[in-house]
């Protein structure tokens, strides 16, 4: 069997390194228009930060390793057209000035195309020192620019803004995010919780403006502010970190249906053209709550869709379930992440719910470098678990993976406050800061029953 | 309503606090053998490595704080008889020369007695520097000891006989742990795992005998030396760490039945005398996976038990659970837990099971300072999560209650493998190791299926 996949990165790779798992003997191509593949864009904040030294140590793989698995990666190609009634697709080599047309059979097509930044349309936006943070060109790109400035302004405070305005900060350089909306991390947090992360990042002295959305960048040969509501801020360095889009267009010319967010997928992360299957940040999926359709931009789950995909492809059978977005981040040295529905959404959604909030430690109190942690759980109105969001300066991760498992569990507070939680002075609590969140959710719904 | 709870360890004094919080009336009377209550006894080798400063640091209250929340606590007070006729006890105070009997009247009773360190029957067990470590007195006696001390051995390679020996390790003692059974920890973890904690402590310049059954303490005023098997260790200071038995007298003096392990409990923590409970490590509780009686003396087991006792004290209802003991350590820098059953239990028990095991690291690869994690997942041949080892230098704690959770809620291996877990390159990995040690389990079952 020959298996074409558009895109090289984690959604790519991970379904034709999992295709060689489940069939050993399948053509694979994977052709992509970056140079690199096989590194972790997540990680590019932490370049920045010095965290992680430099960004060939993000590179997992070089493409020519991905030969000793058979598997053919074509990096620097562009996928010009594809022919589904035949079966192939023509693309070129993007270092070929010739643009020598090329083609290459399938019987199984993957559309691994990710997203593109999204800029908003604001004057200014094209000057030189202005950048998206996607790719590790941008990388390389921003940490020599950084090098050579003394302020930035990082427009949006998502996930991506706010790390790599911790990078540059590290890097010695003055730093404000701006943010159209009136928190940080809105769609992760809810503002009582995101407050939390701001203070942290004032604390560690970036300037954060919340609720004005960015007028135009000003400059002339290169930026030297950004207009934020009735400010001007001075900027060496601008990042547009104002959202991802995800890239459809080809899938949307073959003719693959989209949604309301993205590509349009089965439970085996088919499109609606058989044999044509799509994964990552391109795809919509199902959120688990809701039941509507929304997106998961998250390398994890690019991967578990890759799995899905590769088995189906491979002649198994598996299905793909609705996300819930279980998401963490470290900044300096805060970790926070969410899993499910904030009550913000639960409440946009329509849903009635409540919340249990807690604030406690992460080991005994008398334990040195016993750290506060906070937790709120977010419950419907018949005590099922929604979501729940999680602020500590460690051991966070694993405490949003436990709350992801109890809300695919269907589990509710009145059941996770009799659950087993394990207990050693210097690691926990004896009663775990999830259960006392818990537990408080369960008094706020007896308070409405009474 | 007047309750007495006879125990001022975690059992005893969380039913206490629960009571109250239940009910804001009842006369709540607390009575007990020990002249400290509200320390954490598991915290007692942690103030001998020095990781907690002091004694005092780890005793959490004292007994006249309890009267702020309208608790009265007794404490070197010895209950003398129940008249459980009459609904009332007598006591001594322990510090009346005249032993002048007093009496209380109950409308409920409380038996939280915990348990006691089980002596093994050798010659010279008496001799001066042999010690037991239970309560904070043993700390206290043990510390000072230890000051004048060079060498030590620790009888029992139980968790509390690990810790100790770390705890003497770090205050300069050369330490040796013999233990009977060919491996550490045979409750907790199975050989192979067991292993990697072995080769921690021996790393840490811990030796350990195994297999060798302690014939006898030597020395004529005070201990000289132990001899374990055939050898002969010279030793200042002895632990004997051989396990706690449930502390069932004053139950079985009542007339309360006991089972096979300790005092038989309804699901309400009630005895078989109707108005007396009983909780904590005197109690036998339901094994989740065999449904067999077994013992849970672990600190958080105590305080789950004690709030469901004082629910149905207090009128209300509330129902205990089986349990799957999920338990953590931290030793030195390693980490390590489990729930469920071992492989080894499991066998002994006639459940036909297969292991997913899997060694990863905690964070991204490139990510400095990931460290190693071991995984080991035990299945029954339906697929169905019968128990989880992790072994690490970080993050294990959260992860045993996750896999606790998987558990609880008869999670398959097939099942987990689609679960949600968060991702971020300081914190995990893009699949985290516990869906790698899964993927294996579910590779063995298939190789069994085939």
């Amino acid at each position: 069997m020959k298996v074409i996949i558009i895109g090289g990165g984690a959604g790519g790779l991970s379904t034709a390194s999992n295709i060689r798992k489940y069939d050993a003997k399948a053509k694979i191509t994977v052709i992509t228009r970056d140079k690199h593949v096989a590194y972790s864009p997540c990680a590019i904040p932490y370049v920045l930060s010095g965290d992680v030294k430099n960004f060939n140590d993000i590179i997992m793989h070089q493409p020519e390793e991905y030969l000793d698995r058979n598997i053919t990666v074509l990096t620097e190609a562009e996928v010009l057209e594809v022919e589904k009634e035949q079966n192939k697709i023509k693309y070129i080599l993007m270092n070929d000035k010739k643009r020598h047309e090329r083609e290459l059979e399938y019987d199984r097509l993957v559309i691994a195309t990710g997203g593109a930044p999204f800029i908003p349309p604001v004057k200014g936006a094209n000057l030189k020192g202005v950048f998206t943070i996607h790719t590790i060109d941008d990388g390389f790109k921003i940490k020599k620019w950084a090098n050579k400035s003394q302020t930035a302004v990082v427009v949006g405070a998502g996930l991506i803004g706010l790390e790599t305005a911790y990078g540059l900060k590290k890097m010695g350089l003055e730093v404000v995010v701006g943010e159209l909306v009136s928190q940080i991390v809105p769609r992760l947090l809810d503002p009582d919780m995101a407050r939390l992360v701001q203070n942290y990042l004032e604390k560690e002295g970036i300037r954060v403006i919340l609720g004005n959305s960015i007028e135009q960048v000003m400059g002339t040969h290169k930026v030297e502010g950004v207009q934020i509501g009735n400010e001007i801020i001075k900027a060496d360095l601008v990042i547009m970190a104002t959202g991802i889009r995800p890239e459809t267009h080809l899938a949307e010319y073959i003719g693959c249906e989209l949604g309301k967010w993205a590509i349009k997928v089965n439970e085996k992360m088919e499109t609606s053209i058989p044999g044509i299957y799509a994964v990552g940040d391109c795809v919509e999926v199902t959120d688990a709550i809701t039941g509507h359709p929304t997106q998961s931009p998250l390398g994890s789950t690019a991967v578990r869709q890759a799995k899905i995909a590769a088995k189906n492809i491979a002649g198994q059978f598996a299905q793909a379930k609705p996300v819930l977005n279980a998401t963490v981040a470290k900044i300096g040295e805060l970790e926070f992440g969410a899993v499910g529905l904030t009550k913000t959404v639960a409440i946009y959604n329509g849903i009635f719910v409540i919340s249990g909030k807690k604030r406690a430690l992460t080991k005994a109190r008398y334990y040195p470098g016993a750290k506060r942690i906070d937790v709120k759980m977010v419950c419907n109105l018949q005590g099922r678990i929604i979501g729940c969001q999680i602020v500590a300066e460690e051991r966070v991760a694993e405490r949003v993976d436990t709350m992801a498992l109890a809300i695919a569990k269907k589990v509710t507070c009145n059941e996770l406050v009799n659950m087993e939680f394990s207990y050693a002075p210097p690691v926990s609590m004896v009663i775990d800061p999830i259960i006392l969140a818990a537990e408080n959710a369960c008094e706020k719904l007896k308070e409405i029953g009474e």
